[in-house]
């Protein structure tokens, strides 16, 4: 065992000495994550509350983040637990998107959360879908779209102009599921994914080419 | 007014006079869907604990029922709490898969649902997706699989004959968001799904044709 | 029987003869408020999914409504369940703030509903407080805030101009308790509020004026 | 449009009219229980917010109610939401016991409900039982015992004189299953109960005489 | 301290240093066990995404287990959080069943678990029971059957052979609280049995020599 | 490093050893609090099932604890989780209330708690207060009241002599968040408290000197 290894070991043990003390005042006002410790199905366990300042509960400066992808033309910038560890236990988190000309936010859906979206420039064409009909609509500066949990959703810039959207979403860590990364991005083989969805294998090619699948 | 018509009022009426009192001593042992009235968030109101009978319980012959479509070669029958009313409040529900040779259950979720596959004949290749991973296996008779909440995934009988699999699903009446049907099967317009899926026009014809999308 | 009430029982019938058609076909991908009927803990029955149109999922017109009160100049703008009856079933609801020179929303708390802020123009302070400690900081635009459920919080305009805020709270239809209006705007008895906060009986009088507190 | 489809509109309209001043302001702070209205998984719909009174949330004179049994020597008394409507939608309810001398709570459970037990008067032996343990203390005035959701319990009046409880239960209306009451004070034949339980049929058959067993 | 305690200490230590890392990146989409860590009310904590594969999510060969107990002829196989660690957070188990002739599934309750069953083999009389009313029927080979949650239920063997069922529950990891368990098989008093379920004394003792009581 | 220090570590580290043993039996019919582990959304950790005895649920002497403030004339005692730890996961807690002659429980809410009170002895006067209206009641020996969870409210000993009520939380750690500390005990700042509230800075002044405000 090198020296730096049992730094590494003491630091532990002293944290948890800390963790000690300062779990004996309970935390019930909130629920800051300690992103340090394994999350559960409930969320992080919380953070002792005399190491929560204001600032777990502020995410500064929503600026343009990284972008989703070339040929989609949009940029997303997330406000999740993970950097706004006061959303622990709250069951909500944020995020904005910025749209440039035709940008689009490819089809997706979130298998745990509403979204709940705050146009704040430009135009947009809005839409979900179940199997039965699809709820479609034009919607621009100052409106409010409710996309329900779970389903099929996506939104194309349909203004002459950059778009930006704010979005709330119902869980602190949700994950975003875009059809084209699911079937094309990953190791999913080409024969399953003709099977399961009777699309072309050239077809399946092309995007895999595009998405970077390996299947 | 018809004579008939005045015999449905009045058995209306009865039954609400029935209501008025059966209501008044509480069901709380249970809680068995009365279909007849509004739907609600947490489910179908409860019908009278008078009327409620061991056969709200019960499903009898989970015998194969409507085939989901000609090209995926498998038929599913259900039991969600409109034909097992005594399902409601209780959070699930059940299925049977009956699959032809290389019948597939094509690529689909669940919104609200966590699925739990018992394999009770041949063996099949149940995968279900994230964008980062596919988690795959091949099962065969007494294996169980689980589908976490509301992602993506697909069954394929890869076994020499027939397979038989049931399903129970955490959902009083989950809703089958299968990926052909929400793209080609309804009235989304080939421009719309070109943009956010990046499919090819022509391939989003050729599956139009074939699920009776309208747009 | 009399024939008013021959006409009562009559209305009844015809109400729910309605229903029995359009309540077949269950609602399941969402559950879209029939504001019209009583509602229930879990949220309002479920609209017939052959009314929805994408319509209930939208709200146009983020317009500024409705001023709380004039010396907090503050105008605020909701988009509730009984303006959005999307958002039934999904936990969730939007408001926008529009703040004038120095303008405040005064201290209050939401018992069912976290807060998520985004700010969208000039500067402001916000907190929100524990017996123990003051949580507060001066945010601008593209800040997020969060303030967990049940608390005590405020905003006040410290910045040049006017200001802009949005809102989502995890609550369809959260309600606004705001301090003032509790104690000073409704027939609370002075004497009761001087015994359980020790304001003085002057100050509480003079705040019953303001506040048209009738006790 | 002829005339009785016009009356029909009309009485129509006017049955929606009456919903229209009632529940049009949302009931958002409480749900007090429309005890009128078929109850709901998650509770009776709510009554108008305008019909809502202090009364609805006290339930006065805690006194001696109907006595369980003979042989148990205990008399209950029950603050459900039956008869205490503002415990709608807050999951709570209270019962009082007053035990006679040896006075005993029968072995029993409650499927959906926790019991926080206050002890007034004298002093009791309380237990709770799993398969591999049995948690059995004797508790006495001003003590506090929790009976974890679900689980076989009882209490004995082990004091010298009566004893008097009150009880916290974590259902708005907690069924009590009663072991005597489930096996011996229904219908539930012999044979089911001896081949279930491997109790023998001359037991059961005097347990059935005492508890009024039909099986 | 010993060098083989010194080992065990290392090992935990390096335990906790991988953690470090691999919590880092959320798990969300799904929450499998780590059933090494302490449980928490809402389940384990999450295993780290990178070590989680298909093998998660399969249990494999669902062949009968260890019996019950000799005098019920049944045997039970579970596919519990602690053998299926996808399992977690999902809410959701599986049980077979495999009844000898005449084979009992004794008199139990799931404190937290809803229980539907598919009938693979045979025709069982299956059961549940609320103090007003019992709810039976025989049942046979593709019935589904429920029993609500928490609530008293049997299943016989009435079938001419063995007898096979599936049995998915609503709870990762249900108790099974057997009456015979609960009241002969742990250290609960003779006097207290017979006080607070009016059995026997000579029937207690029997049923305590076949369960091994120890009261 | 000391050698108290190395102790402590070594109390750690030998801490953790055993629960690797101890949780491979899960705990599924209750989940005590583990105090020492952080809290979690859901609650604390699970204690071991092998470490927990029936003094888990129990929580002997209800005697007076700490007087809240002496203007008020009340001593409050709880029976929370961190002192009852049996309450965890089950979400639940309760408190027992001394007034002196006119003693006061001053205006305050509990977030995320319904309250349940049960008037011992005297009379007191009752009220909880939305914007709307004032639900007041005066109630005595023997009644219940409902307190609907987050709402403000408050008591008043208006009997003859010392009053003494218990009260049930719908919480297992409930925070009481009383005005006077939220805006007189902390460090809010006399000029924030001005702003939100309209009271005169002569009044707060006032306040804060009595409750120890620093702002």
């Amino acid at each position: 065992m090198r020296a730096s290894e049992a730094q590494k070991i003491l630091r532990v043990i002293l944290c948890f000495e800390v963790d000690y003390t300062s779990y004996a005042t309970s935390v019930n006002d909130f629920c800051v994550a300690d992103l340090q410790l394994p999350n559960t199905p409930s969320g992080y366990p919380c953070k002792s509350e005399t190491n929560v300042t204001a600032d777990d509960f502020v995410f500064s400066g929503f600026v343009p983040g990284s972008t989703i992808l070339d040929p989609f033309n949009v940029t997303l910038t997330t406000a999740f637990v993970t950097s706004l560890p006061g959303l622990n236990r709250l069951g909500f988190s944020a995020a904005k998107g910025d749209f440039g000309i035709n940008g689009t936010v490819p089809m997706h859906f979130h298998p745990d959360a509403t979204e709940l979206l705050i146009i704040v420039e430009s135009q947009l064409t809005a839409g979900f879908i179940t199997p039965a009909k699809v709820y479609l609509k034009i919607v621009k500066h100052g409106d409010i779209v409710v996309f329900p949990k779970g389903l099929l959703h996506f939104l194309v810039n349909t203004g002459v102009g950059k778009a930006v959207i704010f979005a709330a979403l119902s869980s602190t860590n949700p994950t975003m599921q875009i059809l084209d990364y699911l079937l094309f991005g990953n190791d999913l083989s080409t024969s399953i994914i003709a099977n399961t969805t009777l699309l072309e294998v050239s077809q399946i090619m092309k995007l895999k080419a595009q998405f970077d699948g390996r299947g």
